[in-house]
């Protein structure tokens, strides 16, 4: 029996703060390469991945996993109670950056495979796609893997996101979609003057007030099925003007939108366009518009791929999941291009946190889950 | 003859950047002393002023000029084409700092009254008060000076400021009321949190934005008899948070209004605080408000001591002069509690900028407006 305990302890102690491998994948290709998985490394602008196949290439029953090694700074190291890379055990707790997001998750899947493939070999196969850039800008890492997935003929016929997803208890909630993610900058300019002589300048300041009440005050909509409503925060206004008796020419302003499957980002980027358009109009400034667009919002609908989890964690930690859609953004935003993609995880609490840790009990009931699924799945 | 050329010129040579007195009042006091006039220095916390009379004291029918000899910093001095103390004259033009704003003036008055008091010797008295403590907060000097008259039984019947009042023309334009002028600064306080999560924070932003259209849109009136619309000018916004997935806590906001006779101060900030507390209410979040109050409006409505300025420009330069009460401020803003007070002086074009100048004729002219008004006053 591959011990994901031992395991999870190991890659904890693998130094893999993004963009570095640290070790990581390096330690799973050995682990996975004895089991009898077919090893690439997807190395990509200096990113390390690692795709792994057991099984016939091209298979019609392909069960995937998705995780990723890398992990957040350990931030303010003298906070830390334990050496951040040295997996420590207390009181059933085992500390460590990456403890929960996402190494325990990794060692889960990949014990629950190796392990499975050596005790009821399946007719099938299974592909484990784990990444060393998750947690920066995540440009070269799943998405370099589902490259060159694509280039190789290899494929998942469905796929398994290893994040935590549980807020509190384990075995609570699942994902099967998240909500898109997108930032807009606003600059809007006017003409500089003299406070007492408002007349002659034109304050962008009015206009811009005008445009982020307009936006904030905005409905975006009411929740969909499966999704809870989109919503859009103004996080910044600046000016950087101090002088009580001057108009500035300019000013800034940035809003994120977090939003669900009744909108897109183009839709989005139209919309908040025509809103700049309108106010820029109406007070005859300048309004200009930079828009990055994180993800766009997904949804795997509720089926056979999220009924399966859905049994197996009920069935092993007797509790059965929220189908949910909460949260930020994760590498499912890209996997679901390529196959349906669902997310389940123990619970995240601590991640990115100082003293991040993980219940080394949830360890082992992990792995049982993803055991249970691969089982189910095959059967 | 005083000439007043030579009287500004040997002014712009006294290097006076408030608080420096610079040698400007020492001069003048000199000046003054030999013609007759008791003069006090009346020196309040660093800063130097000079109070002038000729007469009796506590006469009835007592003419009052008033001005200051401080001027604002040279700025960059290399942008100057000639020495900004040096007082030199190019095509009829004296340049320096403080020519206009306001060594000809002071110079213009000084000897109009004394020519004036040796050549006609009126029934009633003339006083001078010429501060050092104008450019900056002019916490120390016209009002040092009228604190120092309430103490000694010293009262002007009637005051000229001779600020530069003249846009363009020479004779253009008097004052004869000046709007108030307060700066709000607005604090909101919300909650911080994760844009991805809006309520479980408090957004202090979109309540900024409310608040700050509300003000900006509000029409606080259409003018009055003698005076412009009052106008609102925000001038700030600011947050100073540069990362996309955090609301902020707190964010900063800044108004200035330049106010008429229809408002006070008080009835502003009045309005201010409603305003303010509408929109805590109405966002949930904090708003704290700081208002500074620099000036109330006032008029001195048009009646003899405006008739009488006005007909001696429009004897001396052929222009009749509008009476204004537009533009910035001035110590006939503390004037006006002491005895009705009108402002009228040269074109001040350059004033605050790298080649201030003054058209040496108008210095002249000046002086025989003022000359005329006395004239005219007294007989």
């Amino acid at each position: 029996m591959t011990d994901p305990i031992a395991l999870t302890a190991d890659l904890i102690r693998c130094p893999s703060v993004t963009p570095e491998e640290g070790g990581a994948l390096v330690l799973l290709q050995d682990v996975l390469s004895q089991a009898g998985f077919d090893c690439t490394r997807v190395d990509r602008a200096g990113i390390s991945n690692l795709f792994a196949r057991w099984g016939a290439k091209g298979h019609a029953r392909s069960f995937g996993f998705n995780g990723h090694t890398d992990v957040v700074p350990v931030g303010d190291e003298a906070a830390w109670t334990t050496p951040p890379f040295g997996a420590e055990i207390r009181e059933g707790f085992m500390y460590g950056r990456g403890a929960t997001d996402m190494k325990s998750g990794v060692a889960a899947f990949a014990a629950a495979a190796v392990d499975f493939v050596r005790d009821t070999p399946p007719d099938g196969a299974i592909i484990l796609t784990i990444t060393g850039d998750e947690e920066a800008d995540a440009l070269h890492g799943t998405t370099a893997l589902l490259d060159h997935m694509d280039q190789c003929g290899e494929r998942m016929s469905v796929c398994l996101v290893g994040e935590p997803t549980c807020p509190n208890r384990m075995g609570e909630m699942m994902k099967i979609g998240r909500r898109g993610s997108m930032t807009a900058w606003f600059t809007v300019t006017g003409v500089q003057g003299h406070s007492a002589y408002p007349h002659r300048a034109k304050n962008p300041l009015p206009a811009m007030a005008r445009l982020m009440d307009r936006l904030a005050s905005h409905e975006l909509d009411r929740g969909s099925d499966h999704f809870d409503a989109s919503t859009l925060a103004v996080v910044a206004i600046d000016t950087g003007n101090s002088a009580t008796n001057v108009i500035p020419a300019q000013c800034s302003g940035t809003v994120n939108i977090r939003f669900n499957d009744l909108h897109s980002g183009a839709s989005l980027s139209d919309w908040l366009q025509a809103q700049a358009r309108d106010v820029a109009a109406a007070f005859g400034v300048d309004v200009d518009v930079r828009i990055k667009i994180s993800g766009e919002s997904f949804l795997t609908p509720p089926g056979p791929l999220s009924e399966l989890v859905a049994k197996s964690v009920a069935a092993e930690t007797g509790v059965t999941p929220e189908m949910s859609t909460t949260g930020g953004t994760s590498d499912a935003r890209f996997v679901k291009d390529h196959c349906p993609v669902v997310e389940f995880g123990l619970v995240g609490k601590t991640m990115h946190q100082v003293d991040e840790c993980v219940e080394v009990a949830q360890i082992e009931q992990l792995k049982a889950v993803y055991t249970r699924i691969l089982t189910d799945y095959f059967s």
